[in-house]
């Protein structure tokens, strides 16, 4: 399996991203991977080129970039070249910590989306916090691919992560609920009514219905849905405040004197563990899932353990078929 | 100054909303307060009736009713009587802790919109977390009395707010910021780059641009403006998300061993300061603003130290004469 990585992108980039491939290329002998970029840039931080092949581009994408713009401009960029290997069947998949904008673009317009798909999800992965929770993690779509939603996007969504959850997560018969702003039916706006409705008409979901924003990293689902605008939305508020509560602990400590200090340094491995399960990055990157080949973006500000484990989460996308199985649903239901 | 009080709203109602009117009573020689419901359950945790006058009432609307439906039957509810007597003039504004629906749908149908006002917003008074800052809080609104806004609707909320932290939080010319799904203009979806438009052009108000929810605490703005869906949206998982570190560092401690419990001790003071800083009733309720008068709702869980501070807040509303200014100011936008 061959994975089209832009090795110039992200905050760290090309280092975090090499060492972080190198260090999936070692756990993986399944793995080979196409790194694009600058070689010269490459060649400096790689250690070992075993199954490592560089190919040279000569644009760059920023990260400031308007997306759609610079890939149909910038035909030799890192990022349109790994998409269109993608397309074209020289790599399986394509990893990318760069542009989010333009990755997404890239994903839609290069590699393009399975038939029968209107819009793709962009998916997290999620840490479940509840203490004592079976499970770690679970689904969430569509976190900001799209500002605006209809009806069946988002049954469409439902089905796009039922199959990660099955086939990535190895969840059976996995719970789907739909985020919105109260857990009775008749919750939310008209949008949300009619997908109530929708997702529980489906008698191959396994609705369980609305989850609030409040309860998200509480595991009351295996797969929560939203429309983007709200995923993203309740994504950034979650992510602040748990970045913010930190925060307040450590200016905490640091004002509260020597009593304070030795505290910290007895909680330190709870702190420590908190942090870990928090990361994003101990789950992988953002799957723009609904495309014809794992399209997987993680932050750019990522380190080389965040990148080995975007590239694990990829290789379990390709080795358990999970494309395949979208695929073959929605052609089924497009005849 | 006169309050008319739900006496029977509220998980801990009466004895929670009695305890908390008899502190703030004792505190404010200059409010008087009629509490609504009913006469014996009332009497029997009164300690004393100074300034307190019972008016009964024989019917009660639970937290689960339809709202709409039951304002409009349930005349004598101390919800409808209450707010009946702030829209005849023998009160001057209307606390409660019970059925959110209903006490909106009351402040809205019965006290009444000033005029000019196309829809009142739910107004919450939020910490500002980041360690440091000169402001302690910041005004949010819409946080849910409308699951779909208009243009006009924004730019209306941003004036209330603008009111609001002038003459009751004291800040001058304050800084409003729209909640978006990104910093620049350009972002968001038809209704929120309107907005940004719209709030743009207005002389009068002090507008700082787009906030993200992830940054939603962290005092980039005096107001936050936003549509009901988006900002209650934000601040459940706000809310929820600060509630679920708290558990987690919780559980860690308690599965942690005596090391563990020995740094809780110790981080014991930094740890109750973050909780009052977090806490919701620290900053008094939530108004719903744009109607004649005061009408102001807090949780359900509500504890009598969180009545009082929302009746502080009640007192500070009457004597700045901030619904005053409102009206005057939507009148010569009206003529």
């Amino acid at each position: 399996m061959k994975i089209a990585v832009d090795a110039m992108g992200g905050d760290n980039a090309p280092k975090a991203i090499i060492e972080g491939v190198e260090e999936a290329r070692d756990l993986y002998p399944d793995l080979t991977f196409d790194l694009y970029g600058d070689p010269a840039k490459i060649k400096a931080v790689i250690t070992n080129q075993d199954r490592l092949n560089i190919i040279e581009t000569t644009e760059e994408i920023s990260m400031g970039e308007e997306p759609v713009r610079a890939i149909r401009k910038k035909k030799d960029s890192s990022i349109v070249r790994a998409a269109k290997a993608v397309k074209e069947g020289d790599a399986d998949a394509f990893f990318s910590a760069g542009n989010t904008g333009a990755v997404l673009a890239a994903g839609i317009f290069i590699v393009g989306r399975i038939h029968g798909i209107d819009r793709p999800g962009l998916t997290s992965i999620l840490p479940i916090a509840k203490p004592g929770s079976k499970r770690q993690n679970f689904v969430y779509l569509d976190t900001g691919a799209n500002a605006e939603s209809k009806e069946k996007n988002l049954v469409q969504f439902a089905y796009l992560g039922k199959f990660y959850a099955e086939k990535v997560l190895g969840v059976a018969n996995p719970r789907i609920a739909l985020l919105n702003n109260g857990a009775e039916e008749d919750k939310g706006d008209k949008l949300h009514k009619d997908v109530w409705q929708l997702l529980n008409a489906e008698d191959e979901l396994n609705f369980i219905g609305n989850v609030e924003s409040g309860d998200l990293l509480f595991g009351k689902a295996d797969v929560i849905v939203s429309d983007g605008w709200t995923a993203n939305a309740a994504l950034k508020a979650t992510e602040g405040t748990a970045k913010m509560m930190l925060t307040l602990i450590k200016d905490g400590i640091l004002n509260g004197g020597i009593r304070a200090k030795l505290g910290y340094l007895m909680l330190k491995p709870v702190f420590h563990r908190i942090g870990q399960k928090m990361s994003a990055s101990t789950y992988g990157g953002a799957v723009l899932l609904g495309l014809k080949a794992p399209v997987v973006k993680t932050h750019g500000s990522s380190d080389a353990t965040a990148v080995k484990n975007t590239i694990s989460q990829i290789r379990t996308m390709l080795r358990t078929g999970v494309i395949n199985e979208t695929v073959k649903f929605f052609n089924q239901n497009n005849e």
